[in-house]
């Protein structure tokens, strides 16, 4: 077999890919790529049997045929290349990459040992739902909600985002059971209801390859496809309930809290110095104009007290948050912006949503208080 | 005590002092800074015993006191404010720092508690070299050897810089046994044969220290003293024997081997992904005119093979290193220029040494080779 292809072509191409191969794997033929060579199509795999990304580039071959290389390797040596023309030549049951600089010998492995590749269900009976967005916006709902995913092995389906698709729009859900975020896009809209839970992986993975590019979805029982520009994502879903989030979510949260996002913010990074370690508890003691917030390390014997300006329209409240949740909550909201806690009691989940928001959007983070000493 | 000082002003100098701060030690207070007023200066003392940093700003203040306080809390939350006013109060056995936004209290100790500072002896009768250098020049003379420093504890001579000082110049010598780098600075000159080792810890955190601005060092048998214009850095000695280099640089290597310095650099890159990774070992066959460069996995089954133009005026040679090491070089040589290595035999040391210098400057570096299998 041999095909010649640019090296800064295959490197773009490789580099996509890529972080489909696992790091650590029981199966080390998954640290490899599966090259498929159909009429001058060269198509790359890469799974972890989970996920499954493939893209195609045009190259110079006379033949059709598939190998499996070594995924890291490959792309190390591809990647030391300027640009040039790089000649893939088997022989002797190894693989030559040729290039002006030199030769590189790569170990191969034939292509009926690799594994099946998770793909999408080709019955033409199930229900499959299509969904076409903008790459960008895609990305942002991800970054927005992936923070608050599960990861206790114990509860599978908190370990993944939900996409809920209703007539009020598309739901973007994740939560630990400590914090929830839950963002709905109401652009794209569907009759009934229906519920995917798409695995932290794949979600990680697309944060790195979505771009301002439409991608299309295509959602079954068992597996979404992602078809971006360029390359295709095919994830498994997660095969379990979703947590009835819908019934956790207060109503009675009266009391309404308004700051400024970045005074707040700040504040809280400070705090996190102080507090417990362990713990992170920060306390909050509201009153009508001002937030006192503080922290204190027994331990250590440090403490640090601030207070932060506040339009506020409940009862004086004092309330105890893990400093860590705050801070990553307010990390995914906009900082030059306000943001406004609905409060119910020290006992009752916290509602965090923005002071304002597009009219097709709605974003609300909920977040369990902790117990205060005193 | 109660002392004003600016927010960034102070962030500036805790910013140089830290790296002395220890960050595992069996002795916690040296994870403290020592700060002492006198007259409305503040000087602020780090040391791991080893070495130690002062520096000093003025602050507004009507006592004169010594305390001891957190290193890392203090810098993370003075780091955290924007421009503004800190003011520190002791009251109670704790530090207050009270800022617009809020108070943040810490444990400090008594001044008496912390351990004697490394400090240039004050012994009139001592022999005390004096050098001022460009701090600059300095920095790139630590760059380009401290990467050859030995880590092996049981070889204590080898495990800093020998700073030589002598009627041909200044010069800076690191080894660990495998390579060895000689650079000398002609432009500073002393009667007699002085030398010192500069241990490991002192270089690296010189190499984040000095700037453009001239440096002043004072020698003395058992301590170094680099007085940058604002900062302090007073470093024991290491008290051993430091190994004859002058002895293990052969004369003989007459075959003279030439090659731009980006071209085999980049060709060793690559071999270094190829080559088994216990031995890293890349062999040169070398010819009038071309090097081949060749390694290989035999675990993995890859090899790499590149050919590089070269000028040799030596009999054809087969000899092998380490490509860890010969990389490292190459990395401290200017990639535009080219280089030259003197050889010999293929069990003899390689020199390598750019194909020009300045005036000024002697930059030599010696790689043992390594055993080929053929």
């Amino acid at each position: 077999m041999e095909f010649k292809v640019n090296s800064i072509e295959l490197e773009k191409l490789l580099n996509k890919i890529i972080p489909a191969v696992p790091t650590r794997t029981p199966m080390p033929i998954l640290e490899n790529f599966l090259f498929e060579i159909k009429n001058g199509l060269l198509t790359i795999y890469a799974t972890d049997l989970e996920i499954s990304l493939k893209s195609s580039i045009n190259v110079v071959s006379d033949e059709n045929m598939s190998l499996v290389v070594p995924a890291r390797l490959l792309y190390d040596i591809i990647k030391s290349f300027p640009d040039t023309t790089v000649k893939f030549l088997t022989s002797n049951n190894k693989l030559n990459v040729i290039t002006d600089f030199g030769t590189y010998t790569l170990g191969y492995i034939e292509a009926n040992e690799y594994p099946e590749i998770p793909s999408f269900p080709q019955k033409t009976d199930e229900d499959v739902q299509e969904i076409s967005m903008n790459g960008l916006e895609l990305k942002k709902a991800f970054d927005k909600t992936s923070f608050a995913i599960g990861k206790e092995e114990m509860r599978p389906a908190m370990m993944g985002t939900l996409l809920e698709l209703s007539d009020e729009g598309l739901r973007f859900v994740a939560t630990d059971g400590h914090r929830l975020v839950n963002l709905l896009n109401k652009k794209i809209t569907s009759q009934g209801l229906i519920q995917y839970i798409v695995p932290e992986k794949a979600i990680s993975v697309l944060q790195k390859i979505l771009d301002e590019k439409d991608a299309k979805l295509y959602l079954s029982k068992s597996h979404i496809s992602f078809k971006l520009s360029d390359i295709e994502l095919i994830t498994r879903l997660i095969g379990q309930k979703y947590p009835d989030f819908k019934g956790v979510i207060p109503l009675e949260n009266e009391f309404s809290l308004q700051v400024k996002t970045k005074e707040i913010h700040d504040a809280i990074r400070r705090m996190l110095l102080f507090a417990t370690t362990s713990t992170r508890r920060v306390k909050f003691s509201i009153s009508a104009s001002a937030i006192d917030i503080s922290a204190e390390d027994i331990d250590l014997g440090s403490s640090a007290n601030e207070s932060v300006m506040c339009k506020y329209n409940g009862e004086p409240l004092e309330i105890g948050f893990n400093a860590g949740y705050v801070n990553d909550i307010l990390s995914h909201m906009l900082p030059e912006k306000e943001v406004v806690f609905k409060l119910n009691s020290p006992t009752k989940a916290a509602i965090v949503v923005p002071s304002e928001e597009k009219e097709t959007e709605e974003l609300m983070m909920l977040l369990m208080p902790v117990r205060l000493n005193s």
